[in-house]
Parts: structure tokens; sequence; C-alpha cells
């Protein structure tokens, strides 16, 4: 293993271009002082580093079209809250070190403690990459946030965003089809299907 | 949706940039005409293409290299038997319909049925593919195959293979460290540290 050590030095990661289980699982035995990457993993966690929407949805869109070359389609999207200067935004997976629904959920509870004015929005851009050049759309779905989390559909903010759509009703109560009609990403991604006859 | 079969008439997939199951869900759902791919399928299933293990190789590392960028090893292998002109071979994995282990095996022990001379080989062939260039180094591990399966341990044909090495055991009764002492992938993959020095 000595000489193991050494190439790991020059080379810590491979990448073995395989779907079988039992072949990764063998040479990662084989091998211990070389780290093995699944085929699944290997391209790895697109970029995200833009302040918009749009920019970061064509640029996790642009990673890994440059990578497959197969036509690409990206999501970025973020709950903006009024009072928080439009706050989390770009960042709302990772509002919280945590960056878990729960504790960004939490940090929203208590950025908002005794603010009156709970109106926000949830913005999405979609991008689309492919040989014959980009396009984005955008969808924005505006409601307000509840006191308290209701409901089990849904993921994210969606327990305590009260879209204007159907009042009383939080994000995570309405159904699936609900939602989509009204939703940021519905808006956004219903744009798909001429998006790609532009670029057929 | 009528748009949305216009535009799948030119362009069936697309790969969605995201690892995110949430919004992968909720896009299929917005546009169902649309065949949405996650980003773990986008690579593909590698070629393999070649009538040598080597060949073969050598063309699954270079396909996810060429996508990757990324340092890649590949693996391939499979059982050689004497008494049928060395078949199964490059097609071990697919030498039946159903692909499957049991199929497999069943065809082995019926394609030996009265043949005395029972003596096989597994081999393997790794590649490793890097900016700097390629290599490859073969293994392979004699024996005999069984008249019944024995052993939960290992894959493919291991429950048939007698391994010159542990007389009266089948590969799939020894524990994987001494599989790996003396099987094909382990005499293989354990020239990996020092080729990835090469090429370092």
């Amino acid at each position: 293993m000595a000489d193991a050590g050494r190439a790991v030095g020059h080379l810590m990661r491979v990448v073995m271009a395989t779907r079988n289980e039992h072949k990764l699982r063998e040479v990662r035995e084989i091998v211990p002082g070389i780290e093995i990457v699944a085929l699944d993993e290997a391209l790895g966690e697109p970029p995200e580093t833009g302040d918009s929407f749009e920019a970061n949805a064509l640029e996790k869109a642009r990673y890994v079209f440059a990578r497959t070359g197969l036509p690409t389609i990206a999501d970025d999207s973020g709950l903006e809250v009024s009072a928080l200067g439009w706050a989390p935004g770009v960042r709302s997976k990772r509002w919280t070190p945590e960056a878990t629904d729960r504790a960004n959920n939490e940090r929203l509870v208590a950025s908002l403690r005794g603010i009156e004015n709970r109106r926000a929005r949830y913005r999405c851009a979609m991008a689309l990459v492919t040989s014959r050049g980009e396009r984005t759309a955008e969808g924005t779905c505006w409601g307000t946030i509840a006191l308290a989390p209701r409901g089990a559909g849904g993921f994210g903010y969606d327990p305590y965003f009260l879209p204007d759509a159907y009042p009383g009703r939080t994000m995570a109560e309405v159904t699936a089809e609900e939602k989509h009609r009204v939703s940021h990403r519905g808006q956004a991604f219903r744009a798909l299907p001429e998006l790609l006859d532009e670029l057929g």
C-alpha cells in the first residue's frame, strides 16, 4: 500500500465506469488507498454561484450540457420575503448551515417574529441549453408567510407559504395539481414545450 | 399539451441538472409530455462492443473520461470455459436473454452436462484513462466448474467456480479478502496504484 499512498498524492480519485455494484465494491476492497467514485457521482454538483435565479439556472444547465451533450434543463428557485429585503432569495436552500427544510423554516419564523408585513413571493427561473442555443423562462407566485406550518405536501417553505390563489391554505395543503397550476415552477416550466420548439 | 407533443417530435428527452428529487418530480408532473432525465442517468450506459476484455475496458473508460474529464477506470471481465471454446468470455454477463446470474448459471450447467473437462478461468481487464494517457492491466484466475452451486458470497458465476487456490471451496464460499487475493479482478486492480503513479 506504500505505492498506493504515493499514487494518491498525485491523483486522489478515479471514476469507475460501471453500474455494477458488485464490481464497485470489490475494487474498493482491492485498492482501499484509492478513492473510487461511482459513475453516477461522476458528474459532480453543478455550480450555482450567481446572484440571480436566472444566472444560476443557466450556470447549472450549461455545466451538465457541456458534460453530456444532451439537451439540459435546470431550475433555480427560492423564496423572497418583502420584510427581509427579499431574502433568502437565491440562498433559500442554504440559508442555514444545516441547509435542511426544518432549519430554514425555523430561521424564517424567527426572522419574522413580531413583523406585521408577511408578504412574500416564490420565484423560479428555468434554463434550457441545447446545441442550438439557450432559453430561460421565469415564474412568480405571490403569497403570505403563515404564523404556523400546515400540511405535508410539497417541500421547502411550502408549509409556511399561503399562496394568494388558495385563501386559507398553505402550499403544503393543496394537491400537487393545484400547486403546479399557480406555482412559480409551474409557470416557468410550462414554457418548456414552446422553448424546445423554438430551438428545434 | 398539443405544443408539448410537437416539441417532443424534435427532442424527446431533456436532462434536468438537479439532484433535488422534489424538483424533478414536480417538473415531471408539470410537463408530462416531455421526458425528464435525472442528472445521475445522464451519462448513459458506456458502450461495450469489443471482442476482448481489454478493448471493452478501454472503451468504457474512454467514454466516461470524455464526458467527465476525470481519471476513469473500467473493468471488463468474464468466465472462459475450455470445453466451450472459452465461451462465454466477453459475453459472460449477457450470455442469456435475461442477463441474470441465475439464468447464466443455468446455461453454464446445461452446457457442461456430461462433459468431463470442466477447466475454466476467470479473466479481468482493467483500463485507466486520464488526461496523461491510458494504461491497462489484466488478471487470470484458473479453476474448475462445480457440478452444483455452493456459497452466498461474490456474484456472477462464483457459486460454480472452484479456484485452484482453495481446493474444495467455490469462489462464493471464500471470504472477500480470500477472493481478492487470488481473483482475476484482484490481480488486475492491484496494478492500479503503480499505473496512477506512471501517469502522475
